[in-house]
């Protein structure tokens, strides 16, 4: 009889950084797959931003929030060691929905089938969540036209940097925020963004200016926090906001101001926030949106990967100090 | 030899009240039409919120604003008395953009007939800059269901008001917003709003809970100021918010702040900015969808009817003081 490692969540974080003592640690013994279930032994994790939210109790937002108790929500990668549904067989590899947890029952529902041949970096960097996010953002809501300026905020992050790379296969100007150098030289270096911004230490205006002559038409948002303001009052007629993530402000007792809505009228713009939730249903043909550009070589990423289950936990704080190079993975 | 009067922008608005300093009362000859050319007396003419903007420069506005020493622009109503032009005959009544003149000379150019029988308060009531305006607001971007909630703030005002019925008309639960209780009851007892609110000194956010206790889908935004962030705050899932105008704001030297943005996130919100200029294209389809509605007696108005040209330039304050009664009108 073996036991495995899960971590729950046991009480509602604070606002500030992730506390260790809001989850709680158990071993438990690895169950068998009962009539129609399948055993899954995870062996990579995906943390994102958007966790910071599913902690909190927010009956207006777009996922129930995880209960008190209940093993911590996270996407994953996992094999399947045991097996009692026809369409699973041992050794598969399956994406989804796993959580916090070395092991997991699963009745399939909501998992995908991993193509052979794909390493867990690029399936959870690229395939997963953010290649999914940036691809119906841009797509689906930036309506990005060659020629045109986009701006990125949080543009190292996983779903940033692969939202400045599609827009620059699609012959935009693409300017990346981030919140250090090497970040900044990583974007415009190895990524082939047109310039880069740390927001810590640039003049944001006068950096904008000089990166946007003709002005911002998209402004994908991943971030909140001054750049905000900044890239709004550059913003081009008929220009398209995407709103993915506000991560500046996620911890904050009290959320910082937005915009005054003038400019919203004086330059007709567009508004959009979206969660993936909504997108579930399309993801394949997401998958089939995002390939071409993976194959031809045009979407690098990179991954920085945690070591074990519990690293989770201070993983977090990551997303707040912008301390995590690349898109996080908790290998197992 | 006849003269006219007609009223010049020799200065920019400070921001404030409009002070009469900024305009010049002048007296010209009445001049003759030349080839193609049409003479116009002007008999109506309509004033809007739009033309506190058209005052200032702004680079980024969607039209360039009125040049100093030069008639100020206004849309209005008037007759053909005297035509070089072949489609047009003395006694054709026409709208468009004329200016703060009891005369002007056209070309015909953006000018539209009028149909016979229209009272001027109707034409420029309902037919005019608002009914256009309510028609593509709530059509071309609010997508009203039957069914939904709708709050319109500014609601007394001409594009309020037509946006309220509007969407009484599809079935729509319909909240206004005014500045005092005369205006809340118009809004109620004549035009059939579901519920209004006295945003100087109704508790708004018991209020709007009471009235909009399934949340709201659509926000029609004509003020700003502390409205918006209470609608804001109880916006449904895939909310639409139509911004079209910020009255509250335009004469701030400093605009207030608008709201945070992690609820465009967490509720999917669309928030789209227009401008008429834009669709002007599409009148005769906008005038097309608007009139069963006004055919079936379903659109009421009122017009506030200023007597004499110069009466427009203290009139400009009464869309400050929220001290007009309707439709704002000046009758030459």
């Amino acid at each position: 009889m073996s036991s495995y490692t899960a971590i729950k969540l046991i009480a509602r974080p604070k606002p500030g950084p992730v506390t260790p003592d809001i989850f709680e640690v158990v071993q438990q013994e690895i169950p068998k797959a009962g009539p129609g279930q399948i055993l899954i032994k995870q062996t990579h994790m995906s943390l994102d931003p958007a966790m910071l939210g599913w902690m909190s109790p927010d009956p207006e937002s777009y996922i129930p929030p995880v209960e008190l108790g209940a093993v911590m929500r996270s996407s994953g990668l996992g094999e399947v060691v045991e097996s009692n549904h026809p369409d699973f067989a041992v050794g598969d590899r399956l994406m989804g929905i796993m959580g916090w947890t070395e092991y997991c029952l699963s009745t399939g529902q909501g998992l995908n089938k991993v193509q052979p041949g794909l390493d867990a970096e690029t399936v959870l960097s690229v395939f997963a969540l953010p290649g999914l996010t940036a691809t119906q953002g841009l797509f689906g809501f930036g309506d990005p036209k060659k020629g045109e300026t986009i701006v990125v905020s949080g543009a190292a992050g996983s779903v940033g940097s692969l939202v400045g790379q599609l827009a620059k296969a699609e012959g935009l100007n693409v300017i990346g925020v981030a919140g250090d150098d090497e970040k900044c030289d990583w974007l415009v270096n190895e990524l082939g963004f047109d310039g880069a911004i740390n927001y810590k230490t640039d003049d944001i205006a006068a950096k904008l200016k000089a990166l946007a002559p003709k002005g911002i038409d998209i402004y994908f948002e991943n971030t909140g926090g001054p750049i905000q303001q900044h890239v709004f009052d550059r913003m081009n007629a008929h220009g398209r906001i995407v709103v993915c993530g506000m991560i500046a402000d996620y911890g904050k007792a009290e959320p910082s101001a937005g915009p005054n809505w003038i400019p919203i009228i004086k330059k007709r713009l567009t508004i959009q926030g979206f969660a993936m939730p909504d997108h579930f249903g399309d993801v394949p043909a997401l998958v089939a949106r995002l390939t071409p550009y993976v194959m031809a070589g045009k979407i690098k990423h990179r991954a920085h990967v945690l070591e074990g289950l519990e690293s989770a936990i201070s993983g977090l704080n990551l997303f707040f100090t912008g301390g995590n190079k690349g898109k996080l993975i908790v290998k197992l």
